[in-house]
């Protein structure tokens, strides 16, 4: 049995998230998995670092899968190419150590928020930018989020209930302007649902002024969701990249 | 009667092109004239710089109209980005001199042909590219292009027969890459119907060595269609820019 890893890229915009589910539309995992199952003429099971959330793209997510096969990894990769719709790329394949599994060697992952602050159209970005035309001050979301960074209980930046525990590690808030983008980059060990989008509708809150920087730090205390921001809409978030430990890098060819 | 002078971006993917037609789909002229129209509370007549193609996309599209109204620019361009859709973009509205004209006014124009020279996958950028997997050679597209500069009867760079004179002057092709992307800007004093796109589809026969550099001299001559290299897809055009003379620059507010 060989061990695969796959590092992808996709448009979220036309699916219904990263994870495979019962009947209710169409996900990277399932439109993966079936497309490998076809080629390699067996049933895979593949496991991504990120489960991405419906209408959240990918730049640089990382999946691994398990394969008996004769195939080199370009002739695999090549014909995922061949097989995969346009909004679903194959980056590259490689052969891995026999340990090594996307989501649980994962030691951390950056998220990038793209927001669109300006009055004027954004014609050729609109599927993967929030439109926020108020001024927002960078300075006071910096503020906020060098408050957010760190080992919180981050249950207040979570959608849902849960009883597991919500302390989550992040390691730090990037947030820099490109023309009229503000992009907000978040990197951290793991991330609760809907923590990026909650995270980013709390930063564009103190940037717009609804909120105080330091507002922040009671919304981490009080471990209530209602007191943080709106969750930001889904199309503005990209997975673009994911770490592993030295240990685990690939192997064998790379394609 | 007010002249107004419009700056347009636009994502063609979903259009007939840019001029409106009989019953044969939607077009990006009729849909600014019904927006506008509706807006001033009059029929207005769209006069645009250039004449995109069906699946063709504008970054800096110029239109002109007359109309009679109290509005400020800034209300009419407010009112054009509220009802206009997400892939047609207003990006500035001024008032011009009386004798503005964005067609007959124009003194040139810049397309940029976009291709994406890769085997890896184009997730992010796939409605804007053509791509060519196979290695393109810059150096001997370079020289083609210098070749195909000047002033010329392009008659073998045009679809359809015309009567009309097939003279134009191509000012300059300015081939670069950018990551995995090959761009051919295109400056010249007008264009003949897809001028533009049989132009790269003839460098890129050169780029791929299908046809000698040297060999776009004889296909000039020829002034046959036939000689040259097909059509290349509309999808990877873009109108980026419309140039005028000084005199007609716009005279009021900038919004």
């Amino acid at each position: 049995m060989r061990n695969f890893m796959l590092e992808l890229s996709y448009d979220g915009s036309r699916y219904h998230g990263w994870q495979r589910q019962g009947n209710t539309g169409v996900t990277i995992q399932g439109k993966l998995e079936d497309t490998l199952s076809r080629i390699l003429e067996q049933p895979i099971e593949l496991h991504g670092a990120g489960r991405t959330d419906a209408g959240v793209h990918a730049l640089g997510q990382v999946a691994s899968f398990h394969a008996e096969t004769l195939l080199p990894c370009s002739e695999i990769l090549a014909q995922l190419r061949a097989f995969l719709p346009e909004d679903i790329g194959a980056n590259t394949l490689t052969e891995a150590s026999p340990r090594f599994h996307a989501r649980l060697s994962c030691t951390g992952k950056t998220y990038r928020y793209r927001i669109w602050n300006s009055t004027r159209p954004c014609v050729f970005r609109r599927k993967y930018v929030w439109k926020v035309p108020e001024p927002l001050n960078d300075t006071a979301m910096r503020q906020a989020a060098s408050l957010l960074c760190g080992t919180h209980d981050f249950s207040a930046f979570r959608t849902g209930r849960s009883k597991k525990s919500a302390v989550r590690r992040l390691d730090r808030i990037e947030i820099f302007r490109s023309g009229e983008e503000l992009c907000i980059d978040y990197t951290g060990s793991a991330f609760l649902y809907n923590m990026a989008r909650i995270l980013t509708g709390t930063l564009v809150a103190v940037g717009s002024g609804r909120m105080a920087a330091e507002d922040v730090e009671s919304v981490l205390a009080s471990r209530d969701r209602a007191s943080a921001g709106p969750t930001a809409p889904a199309q503005g978030l990209c997975l673009t990249k994911v770490y592993y430990p030295e240990s685990t890098a690939p192997h064998s060819e790379e394609t």
